[in-house]
């Protein structure tokens, strides 16, 4: 998510710092100790305004949430919306996604969320999508055995890039969904992001896939 | 595909023997003998009135296609355009997709297709749905090692359920196609089916997967 820089975001980050994390790498193994408690940790990567985290956040109040994103200005709008709540189980990190490992230790985090990843349409950008296998090979580090990610999207090359590339890592494709919201059963649950509300109000379909890691024995010639 | 009962479509069927297939038992481990000679053998699965098999086998002369169906009639449609276009490559099968075993030996098929195959939404008709992990253990008996599928459908419901079914079986989604149509590259080699025709007419999408079987070692335990 692309945003015009925002006046004040860096002051307003730097005065919240009850919820914005300022040293990251010192919570590395530790963040039960920042939440002060022993609730399962789930992250999102690329969390942008914060509309899907924070609407987890109060729905699920015994689950710890982290919103990951490298670009300030989206993430302060994240920040109005835990202020606002006044969430306890929400903190903001403004770091890249591809620097997970130096914030998170092995198995420390319980689940991973991807939303509306950054399509990165042209071959020669493929390294760059938050399915790649690099990207995957990070989230598996820092995931507990058999973790999960849960990623949305309403780009179809995107969609269909990340199926194949998360099968291809060996990961097992739980369930598939290719209109999100023709799922009726699904909608009670499903809280939707800023660009989900704005795009399937278009009439666009939303897909939407739960992907799990196999441990290593099954991995292992693959 | 259900049709209407063709009047004289068993004697069509016993009259050209040439194509259609009258003890198939007898060639399980010897369908390059049938063909008469040692090219690959593809087989498609729920073959319908043949469009697609025949359109294939007139565009790779140099490979042997099996069309399977247990509806003796839309058979015989399949049967009037092997007849017509004199088509040396092709053979008919008049049998179950379940029974596959007692037909092919293991590893005697090179590669096989399922389009736009009955997709049994009900939950309680789940076995009967040719991408239900019992199907896919026949199909995995039959086809070379790392054999792969090639499966199409318009039907959202069997194709979200497909890409699971194959995944947790241990399969892996080499490549998946949500819009079809809209993929021109593909579009050059993409032989339509009868159905899939009229239904991309009505501005249906498509939907198509590669998925591969792993090797033993791979799967050991998954």
């Amino acid at each position: 998510m692309r945003v015009r820089n925002r006046k004040g975001a860096p002051e307003m980050m730097a005065q919240n710092t009850q919820y914005v994390v300022e040293n990251p790498e010192a919570f590395k193994g530790r963040w039960s100790e920042k939440f002060g408690n022993e609730n399962p940790i789930h992250i999102e990567v690329g969390s942008g305004k914060g509309a899907f985290i924070t609407g987890m956040a109060q729905k699920n109040p015994n689950i710890n949430y982290i919103a990951i994103d490298m670009q300030l200005t989206v993430l302060s709008y994240a920040l109005d919306k835990v202020l606002e709540l006044a969430l306890p189980n929400v903190q903001l990190l403004h770091v890249d996604g591809s620097s997970l490992t130096n914030y998170f230790a092995d198995g420390e985090v319980d689940q991973l969320y991807l939303n509306f990843s950054d399509p990165w349409p042209k071959s020669r950008h493929e390294k760059r999508r938050l399915t790649y296998k690099d990207f995957l090979k990070t989230y598996e580090m820092i995931l507990v055995k058999q973790g999960q990610i849960h990623f949305k999207t309403d780009n179809r090359g995107l969609f269909e890039y990340s199926l194949s590339a998360m099968s291809q890592y060996g990961m097992t494709l739980n369930q598939v969904w290719l209109d999100l919201h023709a799922d009726e059963t699904f909608a009670e649950q499903n809280v939707k992001t800023e660009y989900e509300t704005k795009f399937s109000e278009k009439g666009q379909v939303i897909y939407r896939v739960e992907a799990q890691f196999q441990d290593e024995m099954s991995k292992m010639s693959i």
